[in-house]
């Protein structure tokens, strides 16, 4: 069983929803295919970072530009997957401090559907991808309810 | 006339609470007091951008970190002021894109009290201190009125 096998846990999860929303953003990034010969699981495999890998990085660091990139566009297909179900447009706001912390809102009209701190981003990841898909369905669900409680201010 | 005295446009421009708000922030800027012994016009004088100065400047170009300070501490005192007025921690959020695009929000709660698209940010100024007055009372109620609009989404 390749390591890749393993991190999938089975079909079910690469057919999440936001599993596919993720996947759609991966490949629209690959403007010259060289992914094109590369599995879904290939794309998402630098989420994973299970216990062995994180006592491999630094406590504190400053997050490289490949993690930041990859939490935007896990932040990304959250905000689509909010647009698909309540039609109403979200563009997601990073603010970077130092050392890794910082903020990532979801913006809907004038309402932060999503509000979220960061710590430690230099560490962002999942145990699995399960844990991914159990993490952005619970940003999903925040943040249609967050629509449905003040549709005014979000489609203000 | 001195040019400083020429930019103050009298007493009153200075005693506008926008005003006394910068000018908090900037002194609270210089912690190694090498500033104690300017005027404030001297402090503000680089937000004055006449057509003169603009002209010198390039069309599209990428803004230097001086004029992002000013920037953010412009939207700080605005921030400031709504604060004042409405008792609602405000949060200023920036985005900067390329070549002098970005976005400024300003966050209450789950509310974007203030949300301001932003264009030529290298180019970023006033005609003079009057405008500057004028520009950052309108934001001021702008966004008081949005918190008195939605007081439960900016109490969240």
């Amino acid at each position: 069983m390749t390591e890749a096998a393993n991190i999938a846990q089975g079909d079910t999860v690469l057919d999440a929803p936001i599993i596919k929303e993720l996947i759609k953003l991966w490949r629209a990034q690959d403007t010259h295919g060289s992914w094109e010969n590369r599995s879904d699981i290939y794309l998402l495999e630098p989420y994973i970072l299970d216990s062995a890998k994180r006592r491999q990085l630094p406590i504190v660091g400053d997050p490289d530009p490949d993690t930041i990139r990859r939490l935007e566009l896990f932040f990304d297909a959250v905000a689509l997957s909010i647009e698909r179900e309540t039609a109403v447009m979200i563009q997601p706001m990073l603010k970077m401090n130092h050392e890794g912390f910082g903020r990532m809102v979801l913006i809907g009209g004038r309402l932060i559907v999503l509000n979220k701190q960061l710590r430690d981003v230099h560490r962002f990841g999942f145990e699995s991808l399960a844990k991914l898909v159990g993490e952005g369905d619970k940003y999903v669900k925040d943040g249609v309810s967050m629509i449905r409680k003040f549709p005014s201010v979000a489609n203000y």
